[in-house]
């Protein structure tokens, strides 16, 4: 069994919870309100600019075989900031000037930190499950959202088969990762797919509930 | 005006808010719950250990002038760490084998990713701001917490006049680096600042409410 | 005055030694051996493989303002690693076993410990400085070599209106981020510019002189 | 055959050039001048600084078990400068403002290349070997130099006892972390080895022969 097929079983249920979320089912159902759509936009937005650096941590750490297929990531991520830019302008959102939610600024530091500190095969695991995991959501999504929403570019961006290619890519090259790994390294690489699997969870439901950063409603 | 001075007057509603916070009030006054307390132990003991690389970091970044003090706290650092294993063997807490809860995980991933990736500058405020805000948030549990307490050396520890003086240490050499920087590179360490005030806040907020990661109550 | 222009002005005596090296005088004149431009073919193919993580560690680094265009010279560095090995294919070279010279090693350990620990003021005059040298330098050799030589397609490369216009660019930038910094971060810019002209004139010189690391001819 | 055992035997001709080195040989008999000895004494008091940024950079990536020994390190390391201070006015030479010779720039940038941007394993085997090949080099040293020497202090620092222990600690620990290590990464243990090694017997080299930069005689 590959690892990322070991993974997928072992932790099927937390898998399920993050495609189960209300937000992805009342998107997918024509039930998810604007501004909560809008929440998730602003925020993702900011999400895939750091996505961006992190990919540079990777260039910088992993093997030459990696590096074309890495190097054309940043301008696809470029490309996919458009695609924000694009739609927050049609449906009138401002995304230039968005505060980061606590959620999002903690699994911006989790890129950072794992991409600045762990090593390449932790770095690679984060990627793929964060990669992995956008596709499979926006698949579910795509299940039932009416292919004329103003959202539905979206499920084209990542349920469709370019980015399944590169999620493929991606597997396949996780699993020869861990293949050439010693346990204690597969070890660490399992703990990065549950973080980045309940980073995502985390993710939706900070889309769902808001941005706020806990704690702070104590303020008098 | 310093550098910190500024930071505590323009920020002091969110420092207020850190310090007025139910978990640190209600140690204070006798009210909390050991369950709760425990909750935080178990939980900082992982955050200290997470607190000793995040040194190393700095310690890789820092000038000459800084390096005999940064490599002061190591073994600063391993003391605490054993203050927190007394006391949990003496409140029969286990601290071996603890997940960490959202929040610090999020923590920890704050600390590496600005000791990794940050300026020098950047993450030496983090620093800062953490130990002044540990070195704050205990002498408001010290007004009230009977000195009998089994809480009580954390106060020690951490409101004492030793931990006092590095705090000291760390915010005149905080003001130094500011006054040496540019404009740009101030607006950054402010931002680490309020970033990491509300990160302890969070981590506060975690304690008195529980580790959970949002969202996986959702799984079914 | 910019800071290229400060640099280039102070340091002129450094750059004149770096652009009267023999081993581009001899190149520019026919007269440099095979043998010789052939352990500079080999070498400089994998330096240019090690760019390639610098540059990663740059877009890790870089302002938003930065990211497309350091994302676009992966690709670009991917394409110069072709040239390479389509030249050493026609030139009967083999670059695909090749263990790197003394000088190559420490100048690659360069750009990773700059990419990796220095600040992106730092790093980002690392690769101007780099990049300005290999423009300047082939321009040299350019001025007569004859366009109908095997080794023409390295002067096109770095000598041409493409590559002239990404230093151009480079420079920019380095003003730029020179005009925001601090005094403190000027002055280490310059050192960054300073040694880095000294290891490309080293490199020069262990194309000329060979590869070998200092003081193992002692060994018995 | 433990890690450790294994390179000195596979690479034991590189590890006699290092011991057998005109610089130790002659320092062992009384014949190095003093002009020479402190051409190294000046470098190395850069590089024993350079190296406590390094050793901030394994504790930064080591596991929980190494960091109260890296801890100590770095204090021990700041008492190893005092000792060339001290050595320094002793000998009446001028130790605060050096600029670091071509091969002394070179192995800092190697720590610090290795230290940030390789893996654990590998920058601890760089320690071990730079360690090892410290207490070697100066045993040899030992076994001539007369106590009354000015230098002797330099062998009672690395030949001794205390030293000794710790790089047997060393030695059993990258042992242990060859034995939990996959053949990809011991291979890459292997390379960082001998790599450090070399480093080792250059800086023999630019101690002996001088600490310029090459080729900066070309310059008119």
């Amino acid at each position: 069994m590959s690892f990322s097929e070991a993974m997928l079983d072992k932790h099927s249920s937390l898998w399920s919870t993050m495609l189960e979320h209300p937000f992805l089912v009342e998107t997918r159902d024509g039930e998810l309100s604007e501004e909560t759509f809008n929440t998730w936009l602003k925020q993702d937005y900011l999400f895939v600019k750091a996505a961006i650096p992190f990919i540079g941590q990777l260039i910088s750490k992993g093997p030459d075989a990696h590096r074309r297929a890495l190097g054309d990531i940043i301008p696809a991520l470029n490309d996919e900031l458009e695609l924000f830019e694009e739609r927050a302008s049609t449906l009138g959102v401002d995304v230039t000037d968005v505060e980061p939610g606590f959620t999002n600024h903690a699994y911006i530091q989790h890129l950072k930190s794992t991409g600045g500190t762990s090593s390449y095969e932790e770095a690679f695991t984060v990627y793929y499950a964060a990669e992995k995991a956008y596709h499979e959501s926006w698949k579910v999504v795509g299940e039932g959202l009416d292919e004329d929403s103003q959202w539905y570019p979206f499920v084209e961006n990542w349920a469709g088969e370019e980015f399944g290619q590169l999620v493929n890519y991606l597997e396949s090259e996780v699993n020869q990762l861990a293949k050439n790994s010693s346990p204690k390294v597969k070890k660490k690489m399992e703990r990065r797919f549950t973080e980045t699997t309940k980073y995502e969870i985390a993710f939706w439901e900070m889309a769902y509930n808001g941005p706020e950063w806990p704690g702070t409603e104590w303020g008098s």
